[in-house]
C-alpha cells in the first residue's frame, strides 16, 4: 500500500523532499501539492514530470480524499495552520521545524492533537536520524560511558546571511540542540542561563556572536553549548557527552585522511545541507513507514512545543543575564516515552 | 515502470537482496525466485509475505516472460550457467561475485556477450559503491594528489572458518583489492608478485597467512597489500594511494570516539558484514537505475574476467616466488571505460 | 658558573628536584637540604652521594654564604616563611606551588618583594612549560586562528584520594588552569562562576564531582574549564581556544595508534606524574639560567598571588551560586608582563 | 667526573654537537676541537667562548693526553681513520654515520676493535633514542601485540638537493631504517629486493622516486620501506608492525589540532632536523653516561658495519631487479647483543 502524500510548500526544503519521496524512498507517492506561488509550483511539477495535482490552496489540499498525509513545509508562520487544519482532517501531518513560531501557537496543536485523541503530528527535526547522534544514544543506553553527568556541545556556521538577526542563534539554530539533546539524554530541561563576551569582529549586524548557552536538566546534568555563526572554518557541530566511566564524542563526518602540504588532514564540512543529508531520507523513510503502521515515533508536537519554550527561556536568560527557569507542564500521558 | 526481477539463488545474499529490493530500494520488484532447495525458497517467501512465484529451474525462470532482469546470487560454481542463460534470452542479469569459477568460463561469458552485441551482464564487486573508495577516486579524478605512484594497502580480517582453505586468500579476499584498485587508478595489471614469510600461529590448517602482494600496473603505479586474514583485532580494509604531490587514505568507517579505561579509542569493525552493508544497498539501486534506462554503468563481465586472471596469476606467483607476467588481451573495444 | 641551590624540604617533589638539578639538568649543584624530618633527609643525602650539606633549620640554611639560590619543596603552609626568609637575604628563590596557602600570606610576599625592589621569586607552575602549551600559546601569538573569544577546558583525573576533600577541586587542581590560562591569554579575570549538577556516584566522602566553572576576563574572553577528579579513565588536560578564524587543541600526549580488540586506540596517561614529566626539567633548567642572569622569566609571586586570589573566589562562588567578582588591584608595574 | 671531549670535525653536526655538550647535556666538556678548515673553527670557539684548543692535526688531538673521548663528525671518508686512530688510542669514540664509506673500512674497524679486545666504538643512528621508536620497541618487548610478522615503513622527504644523486635514497636516507629496524625487531636481514615503478615528475636529475625496498629478516619477517624523497608535503616517517594479535604504529610527532579553513588538521614537520632533535640529546646524553661508566651501549661498529652490507646489497637488488642476499658473517660473539 503505497502512502499518498500532499505537499503544502515548494520552496527549497519542500522539492528536496518531494524528489526524495519520489525518486529515493519507497512506499510513498507524491499526489498533491500547493505553494503560495502556483505558477513556480506548476512549472517544478512539470520540471520533475510528477504526477501529482496542483492545489490553489492548502486546506483544500488537506482535505483531498486522495491524500492519506500531509508534509508541510510551506512559511514558517504558516505550518500552525496547516498543521491544524491536518489534524482537523484526521490525517497524518510531518511538519518541517519549526512546528509554530510562537509556543502559544505549539500550544494550540498539542492541545488539538490531544482532543483529537491519537497522535498525527511529527516535527522535523532531522538530527534524530542521523547515525552519528544514534550511535551516541545506543553507547548511552548500553552503559557504556555510565550515566551521563555533564553534555559540552558546539554548534559552528562558517558565516550567517544579513537576515540572520538578533536572537536567532537561540531560535533557529540553537533550537536544534534543544530537541535533540531532549532526546539523547531522554531528559527535560529545568533552567537556562546564555552567556556572551568578546564577539568575533566576522559578525556583522551588530550581532552577538558566540553565544555560550548553559541547560540544566531534571536528573541534574548540565549542558553547555558553543554557538557561533561567524566561525569562518566550517560548519561543524559537536557533541561530548561526560559520563561517570568515560566521555563519548559524536564521530567527525567521513572524510579522506589527506596528508598534504606540511598538514595531516580531514576535511570539515562547510554546507550545513551537506551535514545531516542523510538524514533527511532515514527521517522521511521511517515517517512513512511508522504513518503507513498508523503511529507516531519521531518528534511529537509535545517535542516541538517544549523546544519553542525552551528557545523562550533562552531569549530570557540572554536579555536578563539571569538563571531563567523553564516552566513548563508535566508531559502529557498522551505524549509518554516509550 | 518497475524493474521485475528474477532472483536465483536464495541462501544468505540471495535472501539480503531479496529484502532489499522489496523494502528498501525503489523502482523494482521481485516477482520470481529459484533455489536448489525448493522447500527453503517457498518458506522464505511465504514468511516474508514476498508475491514471487516460485520456479524449480533456474532456466525456465530466466525465460519467464514477466521476469525483466536477472540476479543471480546462486552458488559459484553455478554462476556462468545463469549468466549464459540471460545473456541467450538477452536480459541484463546481475551476478554476484565471481562471475565464474574459472577464468576460462568468464572468457565464455565475455566472449558470449560480445556475439550478443549489447552489455547485459553486472558483476557484484560492491567496493565500488562504497562512499570511502568514492571519495578516494573523486579527490584522484580532482588532482588533489596528482598523479597515483604507489598504493598501500591491507585487507584484514579477524579469523576465517575452517572451509577457508588453500589461495582463497588469493582467489577469494584479494579479489575485491583486485577489481576495486583497477577502477580506482584506471588502470590494468601487467605482472605479480607474492611474498609469504613468517606466519602467524593463529592461522590453522596448515594455511599461510599473511601474504603479500605485489602488483605492477601499465602505468608503473607500484601497489602492495598485506592480506593477513587471522588479525585477531578486526575487520580492516586500508588503502593509501601515494601521489605526487599528496597521500589520500580510504576513511575509516564512522564511529564513537571515546575517552574509556586509559584509552582514546574508536571501534574497528569485526564481521565483514557490517563493513560494507551501505554499499550493497547503492549498488543495486544503481543498478536498477541503470538498467532501467537500458546500460550497465558497474563492474562488466569483462571486469570479472580481468579479476579471474590476475587472481590465476597470483596463485602462479605464490607457487613460483617468480614475478608473474598477468597475460590478457586488450581491453575489447565493447568494454572500453568512458 | 655553577648555581649553588640550597634546597628546602625533601619530600616526594623535593626529592625528585635534588635528583634533576644532580643528574639532569646543567649549571647548578645541591650544597644545602633541610626538613623537618631530619634522619630521612641524611638518609636520602647518603643514598643519592650528594655531596649537600645538612641543615636542621630552614632559615639557616638561607642564610647560608655558599648558598646562591633556594628551592623551597616543603610542606605546603611553610612556604610563606622561606620565601619571605629568601627575599629577607636577598636571595633567588624558587617555591613549588602554592606560593602561600592564603592570599593574604600570597600578597604579604608580593609586599615583601616589591619593597626589595628587585625580583626574586618565582612560582612552580609547571604548566607553562609544557611542550604543548607553548605550541597553542605560540599558534596564538602568530595570529593562527586569530584572536581568542572562548576556552573549553577539562582537568580530570582518575580518582582522588581519601585526603582530597572540601574545594580541592577548586584550589589544588583548578589553580594550574587558573595560572596558565592567564598566561596563555595574557589576560586576567573579572568574574568566576561554579556549577555543580549531577554528582558521579564514584565520588567518596560527599565531594561534589564534577565542577564547571566559568572565568570571564578583563578582555570579555570567556573560559569554561570541567573539573573531573574521578572520571576513571585517565589523567587527562584538555584546553580548546576559539579564535576569530580557527580553533586549536592542545596536543594529546604522545602514544602508539594501536589496531588491537577491535579497537583503534591510544593510551591515555592515569598517573598525573607522568603528565607533565618533561616540563618540570625545562622548568628548572630555564630558572637556573635566568637565575644566573640575575632574571625572574617565569610564574611571579604576583602570579601566585592571582592564582588565590581567583581560587577563593571560586569557592565563594560554589557555596553561593552567584557570579562572583573577582577583586584585585592592577597589576603593579614591578611585575608588568613584557 | 667529567667527560673531557675532543670533536673532530666542526661544519654543521659538529657545532651542534659542541653546543649540546657545552650547555644542555651534564658531565661532559668538550677541551680540544679539529677542522680541516682551523680558521672558522677558531671563530666557532671564539663566538661561542669555548675553553677549548684547537689543534691542526686530529690524530694528534686524538693522542692528547686531557682528551678522555672523541666525538667524530668529520667529512663522512674520513671517518674511518680517526675511528681507527681513536681504537688505537684506546679511546672511546662517537662516530656520526656513516662509520665509514665502504663496507670494506667499516669491517676493518671491526676487526680492529676486536683486536683491541674492549668495545669503544659507537655509531651515531640516532633513531633508536627517539621516544617514538622507544614506545614502539617497549609495545613488542611487552607482547602488546604478539610476534611481529611484517613492517611497513615510509621515509619521505618533501624535496632533495641537487647533490643528491644515483641511489643515495638506498645508501643516505634508507640507511636510518636499515639500523632502526634491525634495533627494533632484534634480528638481521637475510635477502633484499627493490622495486621501481612510475617516477614522480618532481624529481631531478634523472633520479628514480620513490623506491620500494623489501627486507627479509632472520625470523622470517618481511619489511617493505617506501622512500620517497621528493614527496612535496613534508618529512614523515612512518613505521607499522603488524603482530600475531594487533598492529602498532610509530607515533606522529606531537602537534596542535587546528579546525580552520575547512579543514580539522595538524602540521606535518618538513625539516628533518627537527624530526628527530630530541633525539641528538639522549644520544649523547646516554653516550657520555655509559662512556664514564667504560661501557658501548649505542650502535656498534659491527651494527654500522651491517648497515653498509645491506646498503650495498639494496643497490645491487636495485641494478639487477632481482633478490639478492644478504652475505655476512654471523654476530661476533664480541658484539652480541644482551
Amino acid at each position: 500500500m503505497t502512502l499518498k502524500i500532499g505537499v503544502i510548500g515548494t520552496g527549497a526544503i519542500g522539492q528536496d523532499h518531494i524528489r526524495r519521496l519520489t525518486n529515493t524512498l519507497t512506499g510513498a507517492e507524491v499526489v498533491a501539492v500547493n505553494d503560495i506561488n502556483l505558477d513556480e509550483t506548476k512549472a517544478f511539477v512539470a520540471r520533475e514530470k510528477l504526477g501529482a495535482k496542483v492545489y490553489d490552496n492548502g486546506q483544500e489540499l488537506i482535505r483531498a480524499s486522495d491524500v492519506d498525509a500531509l508534509v508541510v513545509t510551506s512559511w514558517g508562520p504558516s505550518h500552525a495552520e496547516f498543521v491544524l487544519g491536518s489534524i482537523a482532517a484526521g490525517k497524518p501531518v510531518f511538519c518541517e521545524k519549526p512546528l509554530a513560531t510562537t509556543a502559544k501557537d505549539a500550544r494550540s496543536i498539542v492541545d488539538a492533537e490531544i482532543r483529537h485523541g491519537r497522535k498525527l503530528v511529527q516535527v522535523g527535526f532531522m538530527r534524530r536520524y542521523d547515525a552519528g547522534y544514534r550511535m551516541l544514544k545506543a553507547a548511552l543506553q548500553a552503559g557504556t560511558i555510565g550515566e551521563a553527568l555533564m553534555v559540552h556541545c558546539a554548534h559552528r556556521n562558517p558565516s550567517v546571511p544579513d537576515t540572520y538577526t538578533g536572537d536567532m542563534a537561540l531560535t533557529d539554530s540553537f533550537v536544534h540542540e534543544i530537541d535533540v539533546l531532549r532526546w539523547l539524554l531522554d531528559d527535560d530541561y529545568v533552567t537556562a542561563q546564555v552567556v556572551n563576551g568578546r564577539d568575533t569582529r566576522r559578525a556583522e549586524g551588530g550581532l552577538r556572536d558566540p553565544h555560550f548557552v548553559l541547560l540544566e536538566t531534571r536528573k541534574g546534568i548540565r549542558i553547555d553549548v558553543e554557538i557561533y555563526v561567524n566561525c569562518q572554518y566550517g560548519y561543524d557541530i559537536q557533541c561530548q557527552v561526560v559520563g561517570e566511566t568515560g566521555i563519548a564524542n559524536l564521530p567527525e563526518p567521513m572524510s579522506l585522511l589527506l596528508r598534504k602540504d606540511a598538514s595531516l588532514s580531514q576535511a570539515i564540512l562547510t554546507d550545513w545541507k551537506q551535514r545531516f543529508i542523510a538524514s533527511y531520507d532515514v527521517e522521511l523513510q521511517e515517517w512513512i513507514n511508522s504513518t503507513r503502521d498508523g503511529e507516531v515515533h519521531g518528534p511529537t508536537s509535545w517535542d516541538g512545543y517544549f523546544a519553542s519554550v525552551t528557545a523562550d527561556a533562552c531569549v530570557e536568560a540572554k536579555r536578563t543575564r539571569a538563571i531563567v527557569p523553564i516552566s513548563i507542564d508535566d508531559t502529557p500521558a498522551f505524549y509518554a516515552r516509550r
